[in-house]
């Protein structure tokens, strides 16, 4: 069951309105690496946990995700400001000009709308946090890219405090991942057990630099025993 | 910003576990008229909503939706049971067999996946209004064509519960029309002003069964009132 | 059965030639709100209707929309011109350009294609008609939209026109729907039964600015009779 | 211009309700070779058409496309029946049974949405034509496929209509490719210039069974012409 | 089974970099008309057939044009430079600014991604081949635009090449319809056998220039006959 | 450049026909965690990689995962048959049946199609890698489901050796991460810095098993490393 604050997760702000920004940061909101894929990825993920740790895990940072989306959505709502104009500098989609009267819409940067295709949902735990590694840093290069084309402080004050976010998520992941290491029937049983597990198919020429693999079922480094050995360094 | 909590809104049971039931019921997870878009739809229309009183309607509902979403997504988890098999009673969907380990999927009873196309924003309050009342009776709807054909006392237990909230969704839309027919900039302004908009083009023959029209703006006799005034009669 | 004629149901021009409003206009065309939508939404819904003047009606308007979206397409033609240039000025969808030789194209203002998940059909005669209302005000508001942005007297008389004819159709809808409200079985029986319909839940904090509803089934005040008292006034 | 006529094009009976023929049947309704799909095509190629003869050809066959739709639609909603259960021998899509209430939806057989992506217009007036030609032969052949899977005489009858009106169409699109060979700018000038339009690349093996090209513009055997001969043979 | 040389089919090259070019050319990497729809078509449509030299040229193209896909996207590649701007300039998508890192992308020139739906497969050799000729002359016409609005001598070298290679196929096509015209079981038998097909419906008025057809099945003047006659003219 | 040979990777069969089966193994050829995702995932990443030692390695696999696709849809167009049936037996899509001819056809076990969306490009080395690990994983999963619910050894045996290549792709992909550790700018770069990613926000209740995390850049244990010292233990 969900309840909203009408408080954000986290301020925001714009120096001033910009409508191309607002079409960029769409990206975030209903993209392929946005927070609403995000939020609903780990919601949809959590109803088959049995690990209530994991799942406390999983629901804790799907809202977190939701109310990111609610920052981005008040972010790209501010950059459009209040007119509605055939702006010359506008690039990227204009469904929020035509369509939606300056509203954020549910659509990427392109204005190809959000898809449930964006969600990977298996089943399976060790595939499924995998899988919120991978999203969790490619969440962080997209506002990476984001930082460096708007040129807006209060935009990038907000950019900044969620791709540290994605950060914190992704280690917290991670360290999700070695918990369930041992303690899980999962697609991580049995790896590298045939010799077609074991074979290196060199099918691009010119070019041979990896060996054979010798494959085990993926594990972390833990990001807390790294950091705590870090300053020793 | 949102928080979650463990416990459902209202809890959910099913008799026996039925992958058939669970395929259909996926047109509420993810469908057109599904709980997930309701959810995102109001959440969405809320950013540029300037009066508190229906901003306050319109994030109550859309929290709720998602909560009902997480009421649906627990019912098709439960009838998917525990057995992956190609069982030979299944229709629609089978991605939540082959592709979700029982998972619920983001995608509607015959596997398509949703998309923000389903969502309807426009920025303008009483188009959003008129969108909302549409799509809960939608979603009413739907919930009767699923009680016909499920038939497990449990899940009609909680498709009347939800079947019932969108009347109450449905009513409070109504009622929020009404607040905003006056004090409110938005396209129920200047209805019905040129003499094209007073035509009937009568294009499908036989039948004319109908006047020119007499257009004005929108409004709806207020649930309250007339509840009040039925016993009267 | 259709029959075409190449006379335009209203005749279209533009100033002068301008891709960036043929990009916009697009919205109309292909998109979600747009002349195609709203065709093929009325045509699909007619199949299961009983009344004959419900329709006749639903298919009057079905074929006026699609005279609608004949007028949309030849004014995106006459705005693309002669020139396929890489124009800077250009906003929105390119696929005129690079993919259509300057034709219109069955997509909206950003190029994501017509899709069926733009139409509503539930085969429940109540849901429809007020999936048709909202769909006629939400039309009309991208009119509005695009009248402010598209600064050309000939494209704005044509808007003026088709905005005035969704104004026509959104009052028939509404009269439509009190004819059905006694003699149809639809969902519009049994509003309000339990005790569930009847609560109101307040998960957005803070604010609560609305009771609980007491639902009724939706039925609009006739806009024929709204209209014959106005002058009293 | 449209009009519409309630009489069908040719008159539609089924046997017996069949959900699971139903099912298949929405194939040629919202599917990527269905009577939607082309009735668009040839509309949205009509626009920038300049030669009257080609134009008014495309115009016919897209009225009677779109009368073709109807003529499925009202066959699958015949087959539809009137009882909305889980029936155990349903394929496919579900939609119109869990959202659409039984009825025909702009579907394919799998319940995949109807989508602009299906349309191919370039504005190349060779291109098109082309484009229609293969069209016609795809649909001829769904529908020979759903002949031998639709074991009822009175879809049956149905199906050969239309599969023979698409051989109609065929023809004629060939015999219009012809018209245009030489009076028109097209993409069939300068067809086969340089040298790279003159090699086999070899990029499969084993296997070399065609020589290098000599590559002219496309045109056919006039199947007028064909025809006219025929008896002499 | 696939291998890879790194070394390209054809070398490309850019004058400069230029990222609205690099959107445009987009097109024919993931559009409808585009390489990546061609290669799979042919890929797909290869694995019914019977007749060696016929799949072994499917799979030849195919090859190919998977080479050529990695063609065009090396050369958006290089016209997508190495700043990530928000350049004033852009048309289109900017999903490759924002989301890929300067990446090709597989999505149009509006940024719509690519999708199976592009891609025609019937099962039926002809229907396939004539897909497969009205393919190669859309993606001729696509070029032949982008040809018209990238003023950049680099990659004007590249679509010269790619356009004939299109042409290349388009004749090999058309001489492989002509090979299955009497050796194969097809929607080629049985042409323009019932009085239906021989009718003329004139729904689009005024105009009347096309006769009954006199449908036979599809065959193309042999391109290498006609090339061989073609100088005694 | 690719080539083709017509020899499979690895030899197929199949016990007997199934379209049910057929039906499944779709979802790994068009689908989400399918073969043709993963081909042409890190094809499409493969273009701005500089270093030639992970370049090498992304093409090498692209390449095999097209050559996997083919013999999954081989598989595929063997279970389908020769009979073109209404099958009472038959789950999910029935495109192959009603559009493709028995045909492979590009999409998943629902009919839903292939689409861009499913690929994951981001232009940053280590999100990609990090991508491409987890969709290695995800592939294992689905191909387990389907061993489980595909009941003909032919079939499972082709599923075993396509399981066991994802396997030794996935161990390859975490070697490669670890090299780019240390010798190349991404995103990687500057885990952590903020305060703001060492928080644990607790958004669901009631439950609080995490601690803040202390976030380092994701690196893996290398899977090579581990193996040699298992046999230690």
């Amino acid at each position: 069951m969900f309840s909203h604050n009408k408080k954000l997760l986290h301020e925001v702000k714009v120096d001033q309105a910009n409508p191309a920004y607002a079409s960029m940061l769409q990206e975030q909101l209903g993209g392929g690496n946005g927070e609403l894929k995000a939020g609903l990825q780990y919601f949809a993920q959590s109803f088959r946990i049995q690990d209530p740790e994991i799942k406390d895990l999983f629901l804790d940072i799907a809202a977190e995700e939701f109310s990111h989306a609610e920052m981005v959505a008040q972010t790209i709502n501010m950059l459009n400001g209040h007119e509605m104009t055939n702006t010359k500098d506008n690039v990227g989609q204009i469904e929020g000009q035509v369509l939606g009267g300056l509203s954020p819409m549910l659509a990427n940067a392109s204005g190809s709308p959000f898809t449930g295709n964006f969600v990977n949902v298996t089943g399976d735990i060790a595939a499924d946090i995998l899988s919120n590694i991978a999203a969790e840093q490619r969440a962080k290069v997209v506002y990476e890219y984001l930082h460096r084309q708007i040129d807006d402080q209060g935009v990038r004050d907000t950019i900044d405090f969620l791709l540290n976010r994605e950060e914190a998520h992704n280690a917290l992941f991670r360290e999700a991942l070695n918990k369930v290491q041992n303690n899980q029937r999962s697609s991580n049983d049995d790896f590298g057990v045939t010799e077609d597990s074991k074979l290196y198919f060199d099918l691009s020429t010119p070019g041979k630099y990896f060996d054979n693999p010798n494959p085990t079922a993926p594990s972390f480094e833990s990001p807390r025993q790294k950091q705590e050995t870090t300053p020793v360094q």
